[in-house]
């Protein structure tokens, strides 16, 4: 039977200021990523989205980022390893505060923004991430980028890791991703996105860009719930999984 | 046998900013209050406190605060209780992950600053404060100023509450402080602060500014590190206490 | 002839968080107030918030608020009157760098929600706030409640000061507006209270909640630019001020 | 004639906390750089600093970094050149709120840490800051690292450019710094480093490591007050200088 997890981004509100449609999307995915203050988030943005997430019957995951909340986490910062490793435990023991209170366990650590992006390229920062989760509960699963530094970074120091795929975008033959600066890096027709996931998830492949045939494990697929579209895209995708007999299943049942 | 606890604040120090001789004074006490980043505090050094405290046999206590670091937590804000009640649960997970990534255990929680002062007299704030640590762990101990707002909140929610007491302040015949305003509300002498807070512990007995005895239980002695003569305070009283047959001990072991 | 300014909060969006439908009110109002990265707004908003005004033949004011952007300034906050007059140096004097880099002056200082608030009942921080304007620059008019401490600060330090009137909001006898907590201190009916600003501003008076006739200037009317109905209703009061022959002119053309 | 600037970075402080000797070096240096609220300073220290500056008679120049208080600016953040510029502009609007209400003029700018040595190496950067300062004030000094993308940047806005140089480091032929990274970056002997600096300033040449005489015109030095032994160097410093008949002038008298 296949199974593949639907994550998304949730929780990015901070004080006055709303964003996302979360109680929208919610209804779709099986983990839901929230953010932990630095980057976005606040104390009550979290505790509500983790009450709507236990009430949807989705696993709570922290999102932890750079402390660079003007920045959204999406800008580099030269942070050493030893100070992202405390900034990410920091965060995660912040979440884990609501997920405790409200008797829901923490089932994953997505790092976001550029802390995702520095760390899948550079193994130094990507075990910091791993000893961080490792130091303070071995049983949080790393949701990472498939075949990434972190990846390997997580194995190494025995955590359950999992591969996140992006339905719209294009691999290349070492099963990385091909960079956003780059021709045909994204995907724009959705039938097609929404095959080469199904195939990702079925197969456990992806054809790269420049035609190979490349394995690439889906344990969860990167969904967002930014905009109307965005939603329409989940409901879409998710409908088209399951008609394919793919069951949608939190990380915590897939790896 | 008479017991009594000695806490202090620790890790107050952000950044490149160091405050506080804590590897000094953490020598002479047996609980640490750990700024947890709101006021103070940021994640390497809470990690590095918690460890100190860890190899001093000092039991570590969150001390969260305001989110007001310009002000370093000193200035009343108009949080609401909800709010409040998030931004300590906050706060409080996030320690709980490096005294878990370090092997010890979250003993106490006790509010920093205007947060203390203003929970002491707001019956509301000080509910929220006590059920946050309900939510987050019922085991932690709700260090308070004795006979405030704060010790009736923890006992209503069935926390266990410890009695913090003043070697240097006068106290009123209701038990409560007298405030820094008034003349005759900071005991200058240290030989009559010391005395004063010896029958505390022993007689769990204070005289009052305006002469009446009034009973005051201490389970712990605010003492500080901010300057060399705080801490050989600290050192004297932590003798004069030893020499009246007192031990010192953490809070776990006295409330 | 009558005339009056209609002014408005803008710049209020943050990094990633977008508010307001500045673009849409921008073209009713003669005065914007921008925020000043304390409360809300960053450079780059402050930036394009100032261009945008300029562009539109919008005044722009220094909306200054409390360093509380995960309250949005609308937390009291017990900052000394020195601290707040060096806030309100800060902010100032960060968004005089984005006017005189776009070639405008800036015309006038609103402070910002509980900042606006607490110098309204308290004569040492408003007359703190009018000392920062007067430092920084004696020719930026001081926006301020009318019949408030602020408007008595700002005479006493020889400032220009303009009075700010709600459309929406019922007055007591001595001029002041009617506590929010007050049954009857929101006027619901727009056109009961664009007929009451018309008042304002042609009779210089206001019945009062308690039935007396109270004199009001009106130099400015407050409106908001946060959702449609908000700028429907500025497009409703401006064009009922036109027919009834008030000039809607910034600031500087009224004190 | 000969003259050189002796510049320092000031008003560090934040809040609670107190870094440098502040008051003990700002008798022996020309310009002050202070730090403007992002990596460090808080309104009430630039207000504290200006005023000690300007009755020090020490010229007071700007020192913006990232917004980053917990690395102190010091670590690399990927901020866009557009981001940069509008960051630049509204610190240096904040500190002229102070020098304005001072009575004193802004008279230049040094960027701080990881902007100044990034700026130092990428030409848009350098551009964005040169930008900064010539919308704000085309009269700005801007003090950059000789030989640097600041400089000719600088050059290329017209603005006057003054050349900072560094008493205790090795130059390359190219006349750059040799990285710390590399042996021989660091220059320990006092007298040397003393000597050096002399002939810099009285020559306009510097040996390189590689043995190389490379022009290098020192407009400004750059001192400490870090620690006791930093403020002792810098009363060393300027006393031989003025020995070897070296007037120390802020910029304004020099580029």
């Amino acid at each position: 039977m296949y199974r593949v997890d639907l994550n998304s981004d949730l929780g990015e509100s901070f004080g006055n200021y709303t964003v996302g449609l979360d109680y929208e999307v919610i209804a779709h995915i099986s983990s839901a990523n929230v953010a932990c203050g630095y980057h976005a988030g606040d104390p009550l943005v979290m505790e509500q989205t983790v009450l709507a997430a236990r009430d949807a019957h989705v696993a709570v995951g922290a999102h932890p980022g750079f402390p660079d909340l003007m920045g959204f986490g999406r800008r580099n910062m030269s942070c050493s390893p030893r100070e992202a490793k405390a900034y990410v435990k920091y965060q995660l023991g912040a979440l884990m505060a609501f997920t405790k209170a409200s008797g829901v366990r923490l089932q994953h650590c997505k790092p976001h923004g550029a802390l995702y992006n520095m760390a899948a390229k550079d193994m130094d920062l990507a075990l910091a991430l791993a000893e961080a989760i490792a130091e303070v509960d071995k049983d949080i699963i790393f949701l990472v980028l498939a075949n990434s530094n972190m990846a390997e970074a997580g194995k190494q120091l025995g955590l359950r890791v999992a591969n996140e795929v992006f339905a719209d975008r294009a691999y290349q033959a070492d099963g990385t991703l091909v960079p956003r600066s780059k021709p045909g890096a994204v995907i724009h027709d959705t039938d097609e996105a929404i095959a080469r996931t199904i195939r990702m998830v079925k197969e456990g492949k992806i054809t790269a860009i420049t035609g190979e045939e490349v394995p690439l494990k889906a344990d969860s697929i990167c969904v967002h719930g930014d905009n109307p579209s965005a939603v329409a895209f989940v409901r879409n995708i998710r409908a088209r999984l399951i008609e394919e007999g793919v069951t949608i299943a939190p990380l915590s049942e897939i790896v």
